[in-house]
């Protein structure tokens, strides 16, 4: 389609950049752009020519009329082009470097209004509204190819109609916020496209994990930062490693001989669990009582709490309680900032109990593992060092972009010993490199997604002391918000005291509710207000903040602050917003 | 640090826009864009005047000089820049601009060596080497922040120092290749920056997920597309589920009472597997006869093979066996595609089996599944709509970028019913909207990356027709080295007959063995010859195929061809190196 390169090309490069600039516009600057980067003589004038050639069937004219009309052109400009004629494509590099441009040009009009309180969190429609094809919006995948135009169209659409987590204003999750770095990082992941498995096809990646799970574990306070540790998918599946792990130190034999060399096992964990889980995730809770976990065939005890967190007298009853029945206590996990309530469970008490029954002590601080950063905070997690693992998700407190968790591990060799294979066929002993530098026999992946780089960029953009700026003034501001509602007409808290992490959980009690008596029907009416705060919030697309059920306690709001964005007078505009949202309710 | 908007806005963007494009270079059409873009009077004057007052601090200078003299203009101008200066800090939007698309730029210019056959596919280091700091890299993190300049070159040394996978040459690994499309998606997919947990907060994704596994079980061929699924972070998890839903199906009781309530279940699967194995996986290799399964506590049984591929009387005797043993076989993988030799069990005859002893049949195509999009090569896995569960990965022979693994299950319900936590604090059955399209009580995990959109983008940008010209491309290519190399002196075949996928496994013999007879010292010093030709390979930087012993077979390259970068020239050039490499062996 793209005529080759005449031999002219210095020439030609001058005059049509000249011309490129004479257009003005958006497309005459890319193109002189790419001639200018472009050192090549021959691909200059490829490039140009194919330019000529495109003007010259008139897909793009040179007035300078309006924005609109811009527009129009560079639609028209898309419309001829196919996904084949992009890299690798012979002669594929002008069309891939536009098609490329015009993306970022549309993720950056997002970043903007991401950024910008007068625009809406999301612009909400239901599911089969978007799937009848609202404005267009066709969701349905055909045979034939679309083209890239409307490929643009659909990217557009995607960002219309999703939601703003970096909004100063979403508050939904425990991740929130858009970092710019992190982001440049994502973006250059993708683009190398490479896989953890091996120092052979990721060597910075595979020597950047190394170095970031060194820091962070010297960050938990075991000497020199020794141990071992891997980036995993999620909080979930590194606190899998970690059950894993214990077996495999307690009873390696179950490796190679199946459960059956094992006793029965007992683990035991909070009800109140970070978001995360795992152990607990795979507990069922509709049967009461004895909760048996999904994956492993081990016992699960749940052990009473208060606030949220673990009374540690109960974790030692239950575990005499299991020993007189025969079974083996093996595993306990200490949660560091639960998911609703924000509680830390006490370590060091929790650590005294597991060194005197010999167990596993695993930390899941998946959501506060980021207060270690803080030199203010992390008292909170004291003992964490005691730890025989420890679960930590960047991507929650720290405000890296999903997927980034790791799981650390006290002892070095576990990893590898409880993971590894022996398979020639995947690893190669006999490569030229020291092989101890690939990971893939310490994971239970194969291909295992790049999640490191953008952590690390962001650690080498803000230092330590930008992590822990970012940790203190989220704290600030949910000290803030606690002590704006606590006393405040029409607000009343789930705990008192002041919140041990960012976690503020409120009733908002409407007009209507506040003279009624304490009993079954406030409860019940209570209980239908934050989903309908929330329903009118979506649906006007000004802010989003979490609610739930726990326990005895009907619907609450579940306030989290992890989004750097976020400022007093967001608190202010979302404590305002449940009012106007709910004052006639 | 930046001045406000000036009140004479307009005319200062006319004036600012002169200037910028009197600059020409770079940094001035990057504003000129800028302003153009912008609509907003206030916004353009804002930017203009920090870029008039960064002017005037001499940051950035104006005249037309070299190449060279750019090039460290730029790096001035982000050396006083702080990734605690971009969004969302006030006035960060001019910086946040500037920031990524330089970022854009590294990448841009990345992406056009990629595919430049005269660049190298990496430029190896020893770990130790790079860990020194080569060249000023360093690798270690500080506690205070470092410049956006120092972030932009370390952006540019982990490219460098990094593995071209996109490059038409290489071959190292199942996933290979840089599709734009998807690129491009990813980009978006982490601007997003949300989480799959809820429709709530990933509308768009949550449904482009359900209409693309709905498109995935029409392909596979069950009626209607019924059925369920979900995206997962790899094989090896996709694989992972489908055993946990297995056991489900048939002994729902082991959920709530744990594996107690089930009798002693048997797996059964080849001991060539797909790269994600699962399964597989957890398997210890290192004990022979019985293997066992690591996360599930379940016997697993190897079944005996012939050119890689099970054979089904072998998998009958096996169940029989382990029935009389008072077992209950629960559970058989038939793999479409194995790692090494991309061979694919007849799912048929493994299917008939399954049916007779009430077994669930689980088809790992995490290789092979592609080949299911061409009218071709589908044949292969004739029987695949008789699979109760599915493993496909789109990020191995589609070409989509890592990571993207399907689980697709033929009884819809069992996913839910399986992983469901009933847990009204994660997921409010009192939305407003239909909450069945909220995923989180499907997965196993609780944040899950939004693995859907490139692949959906691909889709809609390719057609169905676009990815099965792509296998059938890739699938050519392997038949084009097959006839190649099977005569040419020097080089042997690992199995005979024309490869079933593109894996072509064969050794290469240097002329100082060719007359060498069969027996130990030949086995010895050909088991040498692969690592020694990979390691010049690696070192000379010109191409990656990968190698590995298989049983009793000495180290041999399996070449795959999964790059839709790579033509017949490619082919002719691996052929070549290897010989040019090996030939002094």
């Amino acid at each position: 389609k793209y005529s080759t390169a005449p031999k002219s090309a210095a020439k030609c490069y001058d005059a049509w950049c000249g011309v490129a600039h004479g257009c003005t516009r958006k497309l005459g600057m890319k193109i002189c752009g790419f001639l200018q980067k472009n050192n090549n003589l021959e691909e200059r004038s490829r490039i140009v020519s194919s330019f000529k050639e495109r003007t010259a069937k008139n897909l793009l004219s040179c007035d300078n009329s309006g924005g609109e009309a811009r527009f129009r052109r560079t639609e028209t400009d898309f419309s001829n082009l196919y996904a084949r004629e992009l890299l690798p494509a012979k002669n594929g590099e002008e069309p891939t470097m536009q098609f490329l441009l015009e993306v970022v040009e549309i993720l950056t009009s997002y970043i903007r209004k991401t950024f910008d309180r007068s625009t809406k969190v999301l612009d909400f429609h239901h599911p089969h509204q978007l799937l009848e094809g609202i404005e267009g919006f066709n969701l349905e995948l055909s045979d034939q190819p679309e083209s890239l135009e409307q490929i643009l169209v659909d990217c557009r659409d995607t960002l219309k109609y999703g939601v703003r987590t970096g909004h100063p204003r979403f508050f939904n999750q425990l991740s929130t916020g858009l970092d710019i770095v992190g982001l440049a990082g994502e973006w250059l992941t993708s683009t190398a496209n490479t896989n953890m498995f091996t120092y052979e096809i990721a060597p910075v990646f595979v020597l950047m994990e190394q170095l970031t799970l060194k820091k962070m574990r010297e960050i938990v306070g075991w000497p020199d930062g020794e141990g071992d540790g891997i980036f995993s998918p999620g909080g979930a599946i590194s606190n899998m490693y970690s059950v894993m792990i214990a077996r495999y130190k307690f009873f390696p034999e179950v490796k190679t001989k199946g459960m059956a060399a094992a006793p029965r096992l007992v683990l035991f964990t909070s009800e109140h669990v970070s978001q995360t889980l795992t152990v607990s995730h795979y507990i069922s809770k509709c049967s009461s009582g004895k909760n048996i976990s999904h994956l492993d065939e081990i016992l699960l005890h749940i052990l009473f709490f208060s606030r949220g967190r673990v009374i540690p007298a109960d974790l030692e009853a239950k575990v005499i309680e299991a020993k007189r029945k025969g079974y083996v206590p093996l595993f306990v996990t200490a949660t560091a900032g639960t998911t609703v309530y924000g509680a830390f469970d006490p370590i060091n008490e929790i650590a005294d109990i597991c060194e005197k029954y010999n167990m596993w002590l695993h930390v899941d601080g998946a959501w506060g593992g980021g207060l270690l950063m803080s030199r203010k905070h992390r008292h909170k997690l004291n003992g964490v060092e005691r730890a025989n693992s420890v679960t930590w998700n960047p991507h929650k407190m720290m405000g890296v972009p999903l997927q980034c968790s790791a799981i650390l591990v006290r002892e070095r060799g576990l990893l590898q010993g409880c993971n590894s294979m022996c398979a020639g066929y995947l690893f190669q002993p006999d490569k030229q490199y020291d092989v101890t530098y690939d990971t893939g026999d310490k994971a239970i992946q194969c291909g295992r997604h790049v999640d490191i780089f953008k952590f690390w960029l962001m650690w080498k953009a803000k230092g330590t002391v930008g992590f822990e700026q970012h940790i203190d003034k989220c704290l600030d501001l949910s000290a803030y918000l606690y002590n704006k509602i606590k006393n405040r007409e029409g607000f009343e808290m789930v705990f008192n005291g002041e919140p041990q992490h960012t976690n503020v959980c409120f009733w908002y009690i409407p007009p209507s509710l506040r003279s009624l008596p304490d009993g079954e029907e406030r409860r019940q009416r209570l209980h239908k207000v934050a989903p309908k705060i929330k329903a009118m919030m979506m649906e006007s697309g000004t802010t989003m903040v979490g609610y739930q059920p726990q326990g005895d306690k009907v619907n609450f709001f579940r306030m989290v602050i992890s989004n750097p964005a976020a400022t007093r007078s967001d608190i202010d505009f979302l404590v305002e917003e449940i009012e106007r949202l709910g004052h006639d309710l």
